[in-house]
């Protein structure tokens, strides 16, 4: 087991009916700002909901829609003057992981007056804290179980065609709402991406090379599990809250830090996805479902025996030989991703070889030119990677 | 899955080195009580590393040694008022469950003026936080691996033959350092013990019935496992640091609160064990050992769905017929306490019929008459465990 600091104090408020606690999770006197994106928390009545309980004690509360899908720094500068204007001192983020990311950093530009004017120097950290010791407050009424937001610390921002993310301590919701009824109508395929986009992140932590983390590989094959075990039952049906409350709490658990601790990462693929999304506006999980399966087959080798009980522990695969084993893992990873309407190839998004030259440029320009847990993938290992997924 | 709340906020920094971490996890300008044990952390050193690294900034700090196993509360006074006498504002616990547990104690009662001179008045509340709004501010150095205590604020002090829980979302620990190195001069059975802990632990929020709660089954499980893979060998082979970091984050994980989330909780193997402890000093995890194994063979149709799930994901057994599978399942959990030097029976404790008496006049007095997850132990179903324990 590797050394390591875990941290991580979002108080989680979990389950049915739970929108009733906000008014004792927000302070009393706060001035809120309500952030949300295109409007489905409108239409769905959430966020009627949510202001009916904020309305119980004497709180300012406001409200910033529009936050789109991969959310812009333009965008989000908005709601930081807003912010600035009305001096708000609480964030409150109704919505999906989009919605939250930005409204951390929505907290950090709005609490950080050396950054005035010049936000975009937030961004530039890279995969470092933003040395700051300011952030705005913020909570969360989670309504897309997927990213994980809802309880780490981290936020992607887009600019541009590039996505970088940026993160802080300060930044962790003082709280997350997880209603697994407010999910309810989320359309299927968002359902879907959301499966998929938990799974990659487990195995982005998990598929690596063994360090003798017995507890983080049990939890990261227990949640690949339960993906499997609710995924497809959530998607077809929207209102079993049996298979939707697992999916909620193993996206939150899927990228909190816990089955992080203590093992190598990789997140190659989570790169090379960043740059189809910025690209071709291919959906984030999408992007992780075209790309995973042919970086497994490309990296193999390194990863050779996590892939091995991978397919025994998750898939239950102990016949054959290690590359007819390693075969049907991938081949079954690919199969569950389809089974949810999920397509695995760049050609489903009408991206041909032209495309996979824009995205090694892209790679390029960004520096992503040695990824991976061992830094092995190069620019010619993602070009391998990518037209295989041709 | 029920619904529940989730709050962790204490810092792990786990590894080896790590003590190198705590000039800056103490504030600076802190007056430090260290409280500590029986000496073992003068003896080995560990003491002596805490007090250099301390000493790297400016820091007033003093020492509070002897707290016995099983802490006493008139113990703790003694450092209340040091607490009180020196203006302690950091309190750094070195030690094992009963030093940091005793130090939470000393943390509320030394905070909170409207309990003054009746400080026994903390310990009235049971299984229900403390109504206080104030806390001193305390660390841990956790030395040996068993109760949770490093990342739960769970504290339980005896007085008289009263074994009393105490608790406040306050006394969570700022942060717990923990290193396996720092814990390879325990005694093996103080080892062995702490397997038995962490196990009985999991089993308590584990081994009740289904409430459909995939993730927290699978990682509680996966614990389980974790504690069959690495036990014997943590036990026999004190300085393999492989199976000991695997000991020390799995009984960390076992009691955080993470395992206990949405589901429903037992413990009335721990209330059980508790008498023994208080009344013929059992250590805790042998306590627990004893009472376990018979539990289940009283409580098997109210666990049966549990009970089966545990034979065959933990043990692996899927042959015979239901009464077979759970009848293997606990002569195998027996077995592996055994196997670690663990008794499983009273008479290896010298406890007799009569001693049973004793155990059942205290759990009357102490209101213990209807335990468990469904309430259904009561006082007859008690003395059918413990005469099957003898």
């Amino acid at each position: 087991m590797l050394n390591f600091n875990f941290y991580n104090p979002t108080q989680i408020v979990f389950g049915q009916g739970q929108l009733s606690q906000l008014d004792s999770l927000v302070p009393k006197n706060a001035k809120v700002l309500i952030t949300y994106g295109g409007g489905s928390v409108v239409r769905n009545g959430v966020l009627a909901q949510v202001k009916a309980e904020l309305a119980k004690s004497a709180r300012s509360v406001s409200e910033f829609g529009g936050i789109e899908s991969n959310p812009k720094f333009a965008t989000a500068m908005q709601a930081v003057e807003r912010v600035r204007a009305e001096q708000i001192d609480f964030l409150l983020a109704v919505g999906g992981g989009s919605v939250m990311d930005a409204t951390k950093f929505i907290a950090l530009a709005a609490a950080n007056a050396d950054y005035q004017g010049q936000e975009e120097q937030l961004l530039i950290h890279g995969f470092n804290p933003v040395p700051v010791n300011n952030a705005i407050a913020l909570g969360t009424v989670a309504t897309l179980p997927a990213t994980g937001s809802e309880m780490n610390c981290f936020a992607v921002i887009s600019r541009g065609e590039d996505k970088l993310p940026v993160y802080s301590p300060l930044t962790f919701p003082k709280f997350s709402i997880l209603d697994p009824e407010l999910t309810y109508t989320l359309p299927a395929i968002q359902v879907a991406n959301g499966v998929v986009d938990a799974f990659v992140h487990v195995v982005e932590q998990y598929v690596t090379y063994p360090t003798g983390a017995h507890f983080q590989d049990r939890t990261a094959e227990g949640i690949l599990q339960t993906l499997l075990e609710i995924g497809k039952t959530t998607v077809d049906e929207p209102s079993n809250y049996a298979a939707r409350s697992n999916l909620v709490w193993s996206a939150t658990m899927a990228l909190n830090g816990l089955i992080g601790s203590g093992v190598p990462h990789d997140w190659s693929v989570h790169m090379l996805g960043h740059e189809l999304t910025a690209l071709f506006g291919v959906d984030h999980a999408q992007s992780l479902a075209v790309v995973l399966p042919s970086m497994w087959r490309v990296r193999r080798e390194p990863k050779r025996e996590k892939l091995l009980q991978y397919a025994e522990r998750v898939w239950g695969i102990t016949e054959g030989g290690d590359e007819a084993r390693i075969d049907a893992a991938i081949a079954n990873t690919e199969a569950f991703f389809n089974s949810l309407g999920i397509a695995t190839r760049l050609s489903a998004h009408g991206i041909d070889q032209q495309g996979v030259e824009r995205v090694l440029q892209a790679l390029e320009k960004h520096g992503m030119v040695a990824l991976s847990e061992r830094g092995d993938v190069t620019l010619e290992v993602s070009r391998q990677v990518l037209e295989m997924a041709l």
